[in-house]
């Protein structure tokens, strides 16, 4: 008998008959003697509805009115959901955000929780009841209605599982697992049984869709197990803990791509101590996340800045750039739109040298130009045109043995 | 310099063009130096489309649910309305029911107003701000969601007033107020200027539908001014406060009709004291509403009693009737959905003679039959068969003199 914390997301409860699947399977859970504790997302594109309101309505959308807007998805996704396990006999009760103590900061739109007081939600299982609760919201400590932003109903969960000492945090979704690269690029990747904290978070912070970030961060930290899998089929999925040192790791684990980003480059910036630095506070100021940078090599005592951001942040970042231009003493700004980011991600990589060389071979050999390159212990991304994505993916696929 | 409580129904926010069209009108208001406090109702089908969901998700529908789920509604017309108002350089903030202080007790889906801590509300209208409160809705004692049923966002808006203390509740509607016989059956039913709270009530309870009954109670008991008024037109509508006693009252004010409750009879039940006593009784403990109520004079020892409940409440009604049906003595049990309650109302009744013969002579006239009785000091009601009760409406506001 265990606790166990199920998140299903927007396309596992997407209509009323999926709904009763669901519930179906967390009477099963439950029928088994496990305790379980549901987080639950907006129906379908019900979010994606609610924006579309919004804008029909006014040009003008204040955080604080869009938070309290895009909140009324989960509440009836939730109390459906309760519906359908009452209607099989399962007791279930319903709690908004703010009614299982989530305490978040007070940035609308993309709240950060401080804190789960889930003394309601404690009580509701202590009276076997399944709480099902709102994922994506919090209530803030001026007790003002918050969202979480993108993902927040996986933080929610992780979250969740972490303050109830939940014994699996399991993430039902559209697919059946993290897989070794995006199976609608390279047909014969194969679903990953288990992954390390590391390789995750690597895996989503670089263009990897099935978890949010901000979600493995707070796993991490906190030793939450995971399971990502399928609410279609129920299969087993993937395994996200705490690396297993009696394990031998996998060299590389998986090759993800992510064309969210875009390049700027400064050029011609004289090449002196503190310039960059600069141009990157005010970046940071204006809440853009900076991912790859590049200097050129400078010859001529000037020099090339380039670096990407989210392709959503671009018209921002060229302001910020271009404002920061005479004070870098740099000649000129050029966006682009084009790039695309290719990733190969792998505990075993800190052990095993010639990954680098390997990439690099295996591009070469597709006639693909390497643009900007970084790297972590654990992971090499590599900086390409859009348009050779795919090949890219499928090369370094087969080429670390990943393809049988 | 006045301060406006504003309540609109789901009509006037039916869609986003209407939704602008209601900020603009709050923004009129509050431009000529006025405080305002508006209250908002669901869009249009919203809340049916979320019960349709309800139904469609589930056979069972536990209340607390149900009234989570309705919430939804509010939640999003009112953060709709902010932004619409954050466009026409409004500063306006919504607030849940919870929010703005609205205490209830914990009956689930029609809970009654307890109190009113409107601490939040008065604190954005002292910065400048118009408060958009959900209406229909509340916290519990139990700091449960509820919802006050039928009619609740009037209820709220009333209450809302009442603490705040406002100089005015303007119920915006579909209608542009409230008339002397419902429109589509008396085309030349005029628009009533005024009326006391008592005559109000009595419409109220006998079929007229542009104020829920337990609102004009609120209004009544804490001396709220009402302005009832269209929301398309913005003309002057029906003024509803305490009796001017200056002012000559009609004698008959209104002729209202009622199609929602069925007649149900128990025959030949001993006419001895008590015995009708523990059937009302029991009919209450089932919370059913027994409206009008008549025993045949008895001949030989027994008696038929007829009484009208609420249709939606018959197949409960007609359980309970039929269980105590033994202990009463009678024969069977009859029901009868084919029936109409028309209803002559006017607070000069209490010192005009006459109206009861009046009424009597206009019915025999056009060959209706009378099945039962009720009166008040300024109603008489007459149950009549249903497919005579537009016959029976036309008749009696020519009568009256109401057509003028």
């Amino acid at each position: 008998m265990a606790l166990i914390v199920q998140k299903y997301g927007g396309t596992s409860v997407n209509d009323d008959e999926r709904i009763r699947i669901v519930a179906d399977h967390i009477a099963h859970t439950k029928s088994k003697g496990n305790d379980v504790v549901v987080v639950v997302s907006a129906m379908g594109k019900q979010t994606d509805n609610l924006i579309r309101l919004a804008k029909d309505v006014s040009s003008v959308h204040p955080s604080r009115e869009m938070d309290m807007l895009l909140t009324a998805g989960e509440r009836i996704s939730m109390s459906l959901l309760c519906m359908a396990l009452s209607e099989l006999n399962v007791k279930a009760t319903s709690f908004t955000g703010s009614q299982a103590g989530i305490i978040t900061d007070t940035v609308h739109t993309k709240a950060s929780i401080l804190e789960i007081k889930p003394d309601r939600v404690l009580k509701a299982l202590n009276e076997g009841y399944v709480p099902v609760i709102a994922g994506f919201q919090g209530m803030s400590v001026d007790k003002e209605i918050t969202t979480l932003g993108r993902g927040g109903s996986d933080t929610t969960a992780v979250a969740m599982a972490t303050a109830l000492k939940a014994d699996i945090c399991e993430i039902y979704t559209d697919v059946s697992g993290v897989f070794t690269a995006d199976p609608r690029i390279v047909p014969n990747a194969r679903k990953l049984l288990n992954l390390d904290y590391d390789e995750m978070l690597e895996i989503a912070a670089n263009g990897g869709k099935v978890l949010a970030l901000r979600s493995v961060e707070f796993a991490r930290r906190h030793n939450v197990i995971i399971h990502v899998r399928s609410s279609y089929t129920w299969e087993t999925g993937t395994w996200i803990k705490k690396e297993d040192k009696q394990m031998e790791e996998a060299v590389v684990s998986a090759v993800t791509h992510d064309t969210s980003e875009a390049k700027i480059t400064a050029t011609k910036v004289p090449d002196k101590p503190g310039i960059a630095a600069s141009l990157f506070r005010q970046l940071a100021d204006n809440a853009i996340n900076v991912d790859m940078i590049v200097q050129n090599t400078s010859t001529d005592g000037n020099t090339d800045i380039s670096f990407t951001v989210p392709r959503t942040d671009l018209e921002t970042a060229l302001a910020v750039t271009r404002d920061a231009l005479p004070q870098l003493g740099g000649t000129e700004v050029l966006a682009d739109n084009e790039v695309a980011k290719v990733s190969i991600i792998g505990a075993g990589m800190k052990t095993q040298p010639g990954v680098t060389a390997l990439t690099f071979e295996t591009l070469a050999s597709c006639d693909i130009n390497i643009e900007m390159i970084s790297t972590s212990p654990i992971r090499i991304s590599c900086l390409i045109r859009q348009d050779a994505v795919e090949q890219a993916v499928q090369a370094l696929h087969n080429a670390f043995g990943l393809d049988n």
